[in-house]
């Protein structure tokens, strides 16, 4: 039986699962530079240019709950609170690295950057 | 140089390009159902599921001007007007089928879906 009126499958639960997180704006950047280790909050943000704190904050707190980031509280002073992925989040940067390389040889500029 | 005050470097300038179309909801969705073929808006906005009338021409209308995506009328009676990828768009297939793979073994449930 085909799952609507013609042969257009409904989407793949997998791929849908995969953008719960990534089409939501910010994820695949922030999972991307956490890519190259144990981070701050304060680098991330200058990492992924234009997101604000409260954002930021939201986004970590999520990707920390679907377990692919880890936060971690150094006791201070100063405290220190630092940020890594974990090895399901690791697991993803070759594949962010492949739209990387599909997107330099195919986008232009940034779509529907202005809305 | 580096890019920030610590080694945390800068975001990537193709996965932020990734992402300024991947990053939106509903767009990988959307390549990925019409990864099958030649499909119609109905088909479409079956095959994503959740997505409004409004949002999906909205996303259809960005993806064919970023290049993914033609669409195509066909003179009637009836009209019909029909999507397919553009090669740039398909060219994206096998990375997306890996993402849903990474979450099918990743990731448990859709990530905020109660915000």
């Amino acid at each position: 039986m085909p799952e609507s009126d013609d042969e257009t499958p409904v989407c793949d639960a997998g791929i849908t699962l995969a953008f719960s997180v990534l089409g939501k704006r910010w994820n695949g950047m922030i999972l991307s530079v956490m890519g190259s280790g144990i981070t701050s909050f304060v680098s991330l943000r200058k990492g992924v240019s234009g997101i604000s704190d409260t954002v930021l904050a939201e986004r970590l707190l999520e990707l920390t709950e679907a377990g692919l980031v880890t936060r971690s509280v150094a006791e201070g002073p100063p405290v220190t609170v630092s940020y890594e992925l974990t090895t399901a989040g690791a697991e993803l940067l070759p594949t962010i690295a492949q739209l990387g390389t599909w997107a330099q040889r195919n986008l232009r500029s940034a779509v529907g950057a202005s809305n």
